[in-house]
């Protein structure tokens, strides 16, 4: 095998990942990150968050060269015109995304290949709370259920425990099951 | 003014929004919503979600004629090529996107026009949690701040009482502070 072969699984450079993690062991204080979103409304269920700077490793980051702008909207009977995911669905966007990203990094790091990873996830809502009509369904999802279908090149029961220990370190995971204290801070005309 | 001025506020149709909130009262069972999303791994810290179906007020939503994706990616201080917003990321995104909305909402229920609103949010976190390096600080944000201005005709006392109601409604709200139960299962190979 070549040493390109050795460095690189599921497309994640593990001598990087090894470097990074022996950095931060070292240094904990680069390890305080600040993730940020803008966001604009455009019209109606229409509106559009622009996603690029960031606070890595001690300084701000340079690298991005672009910014991610990303849409959100409704469907029309939630009194909107499809302009985007609506926010519930970015959010098990979100979910799904970190899930995915902690299960191939956990094996890459356990010299586990991935063939696939793929996922559905449902959110159940009862909308009388979000629309004010009752008090008693909660705003959001009841539950949200992840089916994941993995494959790769170890046994089952090793591929279970990758994803088990993904759950374990996922930051989406932790927010969406044990919360995030939330400050909103509002300026008017 | 015109019907249209009256029945359109802040490009939401109060009157399709009066009679949905009238239906449900009146079949709380049209209430029982389903949001989906499939993801899919592409390669290291790129994965997509695809967005379309979705049940709603007694039966699957035929409305939707194309579906959504929303690409996740990681920068390259995370090992990732920046091939999207970082899952977190697209947490803040689904925040901000859901106390907009119920703003637009709750504001033209109430009959305020506004003219803008915009936030600029930021997620505090150590990233020793989710790297495994150490099991002191949690995985996700330690707390998240949104900042809103919000400008309309109506007085700022009311701008606000706006965005306190919308705070009491979003879906995502409720779900970021309060948590969700997630269950999820996995098959492999």
């Amino acid at each position: 095998m070549s040493l390109v072969t050795d460095t690189i699984r599921n497309g994640v450079d593990t001598q990087q990942l090894y470097a990074t993690l022996d950095l931060i062991k070292q240094q904990p204080e680069l390890a305080e990150f600040q993730f940020r979103a803008t966001n604009r409304w455009i019209d109606g269920a229409h509106n559009r968050s622009t996603i690029r700077g960031f606070h890595a490793a001690g300084g701000e980051d340079e690298s991005r060269t672009e910014e991610f702008q990303l849409d959100a909207g409704e469907p029309a009977i939630l009194l909107g015109t499809d302009t985007g995911a609506n926010p519930a669905e970015h959010l098990l966007h979100a979910l799904a995304a970190c899930l995915t990203t902690s299960i191939v990094y956990v094996a890459a790091a356990r010299k586990v290949e991935l063939t696939s990873v793929e996922s559905t996830l449902t959110g159940d809502m009862d909308v009388r709370g979000a629309l004010g009509v009752d008090k008693e369904p909660r705003n959001g999802f009841e539950r949200i259920t992840v089916s994941f279908h993995v494959t790769g090149n170890a046994p089952a029961e090793k591929l279970h425990e990758v994803v088990e220990r993904a759950k374990a370190r996922s930051a989406v995971y932790d927010m969406v099951t044990n919360g995030v204290p939330v400050a909103v801070e509002v300026t008017a005309n």
